[in-house]
């Protein structure tokens, strides 16, 4: 695949970018994930966010297993071209494989990382 | 330096992790950069985000030349401990190299990337 604003993104020597993901309504930031040229193309045709996990090292559609899509409304690049910033809407309110609404929920305190964000739904029941 | 909330957070194999810093008054994504271990405990020391450098390979006080410091509110961590987000206040309104509030100023219109934010000021009088 080869579209000139694919190609204008400076991917990493692993061919990924970071994503940085943020809630349009609220502006949280959901969650940091990675894209490759196909899971951005995939993220435009399909108008849902489609990221490439890391660890599985394959497509990851949000929400395949959850439901939890994220439906995108914009999808930014800095200034170095090399991150990207999506503004979504998230589905069933939880975007955070923990059942929380985001990842972002430890808060350093007093030199301690303290959880500061309610479990909304049990994983097991996310993940059947 | 061995503080546990610090080996707490799951460093890469760079010993580095991404850091997402968001404007504390209007939630807006001003930056991603890079922390090591030294430069996240320089961030509590000294209240300002300092980053690690990649293209550098050195600390970097931001704002040490510019004087667009980012005082830090809160430093946060992902479910998975490998991402950190802080929320700061922006010294000068003007995060970004290249004197706009913030990187993320293109914007995907119809298959082009599109610059979407003023420059407040210009760089050559922002780095002199």
């Amino acid at each position: 695949m080869s579209l000139r604003w694919i190609d204008e993104v400076e991917w990493d020597a692993s061919g990924l970018a970071p994503v940085i993901t943020q809630e349009v309504e609220t502006k949280q930031v959901l969650t940091l994930a990675w894209m490759s040229r196909e899971s951005l193309a995939l993220t435009l045709e399909t108008g849902h966010a489609v990221y490439w996990s890391r660890s599985r090292q394959k497509l990851w559609h949000k929400g395949e297993e959850s439901g939890n899509q994220q439906i995108v409304k914009s999808i930014r690049l800095d200034c170095d071209k090399d991150t990207l910033l999506l503004e979504v809407e998230q589905k069933g309110g939880i975007a955070c494989h923990t059942g929380r609404h985001h990842c972002f929920y430890f808060e350093l305190v007093e030199g301690e990382w303290v959880s500061q964000e309610p479990v909304l739904k049990d994983p097991k029941e996310i993940y059947k």
